[in-house]
């Protein structure tokens, strides 16, 4: 169980209760709600089948910006067409009625099982009991209610100094490592009073999501769902931090920790999972060339399971970067696990017992170094393990 | 345990014995002969790290002929540098001598465990009781010889009808169903006494894996050693076939035909698999864009254990066809398991129980029809099961 610390957002309130959704009685209703329009960047699911809300959501988040975020975990309202769509546009507009606000500044999110519709009427009753529960100190509510598969809530707090004021940025998450269009769908929420222009919100959002939750590995299956919300109310009354210059790096690197923590927490909460590994590769050509070597290392079943079974087979580890299409000289290797080197020029320099304790850690990083340029890049992976295979054979029975 | 019919082909030899490569007193080391030089032509692994004997096997392919193939299993004689190059030359050079055949007419292959050097003396040493043993009848020894993580030793044959002649084609095969770069490399050889120019043959052979070996799936890990050679003795006696026309199609079709028993074989034999599923995928603009759907579909893990767990979870079926970088309307899909309609036009129509029974076979069909063109393709894949987890967690220790 990872500790929670309890974080606060000046302009934020945030609730979660237990609308019917799910049979269990857990919470599986969350709001987040500011106090006046936040000015708002996200990202969403590449895959071409998208979930009716994240349709929605892509609309709305043109205009920029969003007082409120309403999501419901147990049913994903994915693949349920014109119908689902309506669904959604309905409960984020009786949402909005009861708030006060304009419909357009509401941005929808589900995540659960795929083709099922949303019970609206339960989520319709359930939203007044959720506005009253909304509190400045209610985002562990949220982060509850807007679980599915996780073992645990998950969420980080960043704090920086601008002159004379501290600004907060609080990331809110939910997945689990192996991360499935099912159940697991990953879902974000990163909030901060410190003000920015538009476009340093995008491009610091963008930024943060390709070096934290887009390297987080993995079973390789991309949701309908997957959404990251980024919303500043400003309250902080700082100068509008703009795209460039030293407090738009400051920024940008602690949204970036934030999420980083927060990813972590998805892989390890991975399902059955029982190594976080990461896996950095050096001496590429190219970002993107080390980039997708990492991920072909990261998405092998046979490496993922020699790290369940913390065998040191540096054979699957290479193998799978030659087959990852891109061209390097396979006679100049090295390779690490941690500090200790065990190929050096592609030559076995293995000391078996030493690599063997290090692949006993939950979390460790291997480095392999190509040595046909100066670009480098890493994704973080989870092994594969029976738990896995248990959870996501029997799912929905 | 699959039927093995005894397989004879005019002009070839073939034989297996227990060289000691192996450490438990099985075959290890096999070998095929034809009484004069076949005509030969080759496919070889893709991944860039190639072991020795395949980088020797492509130089020596080029000539368009072959009369031994030397086969060890065991150790993959993979990442072994210029040592493992002159160990595969030195065991071919010994075996050519001891033949009184041309050392450029033997093309080596190894699978087995990588980053081990070869016992070449062990190896060099068995080699003329391995010639003594050569026989008319001797495949089942050679397919026991090659066998690695296989249950089972894989062979199939073909006949074709050539005027008054009756023509042979015969496919020994090895490799488990989730094909790993380690123990469990695919390796097949392809034996005919009938006559075909060295297009035909060439043009035979990549049509014939292209829509059987290259259809099965697998991991997704691609080995270092993966080797298919076609060789033709010619003993038919019938007129060269070319490229083209009638006699060419007919032989086509039978090598993919006994080209696709052994690939399903390997499939089977997958390793803890239970189930062998063909996904086929139509209404596609291009046979391309099918085949990349059907492969994002067949290497789904979260398919995988679906099928496993033989849960109709049609959702993860399209949200894999969804993030396989193919455009199409996700509102016109039709899907069916087996003959059964589960999504007609994206809206569901599943019968639960009739849609369980047909996953309950050990083989079954899964159809998407997409709708955007006229192309279609398939793959061939296992399910993912705790027996794989366990065989590979542990594989070296």
């Amino acid at each position: 169980m990872i500790k929670v610390p309890v974080i606060k957002v000046p302009g934020f309130l945030a609730g979660g209760v237990s609308s019917g959704v799910k049979n269990n009685g857990k919470k599986d209703l969350a709001l987040i709600y500011s106090d006046t329009p936040a000015m708002a960047a996200g990202v969403f699911t590449k895959n071409i089948v998208k979930a009716p809300p994240v349709i929605l959501g892509m609309e709305r988040i043109k205009s920029g910006l969003c007082q409120a975020v309403l999501v419901n975990s147990g049913i994903a309202n994915a693949f349920t067409g014109k119908l689902g769509y309506k669904d959604s546009v309905l409960t984020s507009k009786s949402l909005a009625n009861l708030l006060g606000i304009g419909e357009e500044l509401v941005i929808p999110s589900s995540t659960g099982v795929i083709g099922g519709r949303l019970p609206v009427d339960k989520i319709q009753k359930a939203l007044p009991k959720l506005i009253k529960e909304l509190r400045e100190d209610g985002f562990k509510d949220f982060a509850e209610g807007i679980m599915t598969t996780d073992a645990f809530p998950k969420y980080a707090c960043a704090h920086i100094k601008l002159g004379s004021k501290t600004g907060t940025i609080a990331v809110i998450g939910k997945g689990a490592g192996m991360i499935a269009p099912n159940m697991a769908t990953m879902l974000c929420y990163i909030l901060t009073d410190i003000n920015l222009s538009k476009r340093a919100l995008s491009k610091a959002l963008s930024s943060a999501v390709s070096n934290s939750f887009n390297k987080i590995i993995v079973d390789g299956d991309t949701s309908t769902n997957d959404t990251v919300l980024l919303l500043s109310s400003g309250c902080l009354g700082n100068r509008t931090i703009p795209e460039t210059g030293p407090e738009y790096t400051k920024f940008e690197k602690a949204l970036t920790e934030a999420a980083t923590q927060v990813a972590e927490m998805i892989v390890a909460d991975g399902e059955g999972a029982t190594k976080t590994v990461k896996i950095i590769v050096r001496g590429a050509r190219t970002e993107k060339e080390a980039e997708r070597i990492a991920r072909t290392i990261g998405t092998s079943l046979l490496v993922k399971t020699a790290f369940f079974g913390e065998d040191p087979n540096w054979g699957r580890i290479v193998a799978a970067a030659g087959r990852a299409g891109v061209k390097f000289d396979p006679d100049k290797i090295d390779l690490y696990f941690g500090e200790h080197k065990v190929l050096s020029n592609s030559k076995e320099v293995m000391d078996e017992k030493k690599a063997k304790r290090i692949l006993k850690n939950p979390k460790f990083e291997v480095t392999l170094n190509i040595k046909s340029g100066k670009a480098s890049s890493f994704v973080i992976a989870s092994d594969l393990t029976f738990e896995y295979v248990k959870i996501n054979a029997h799912y929905r029975i």
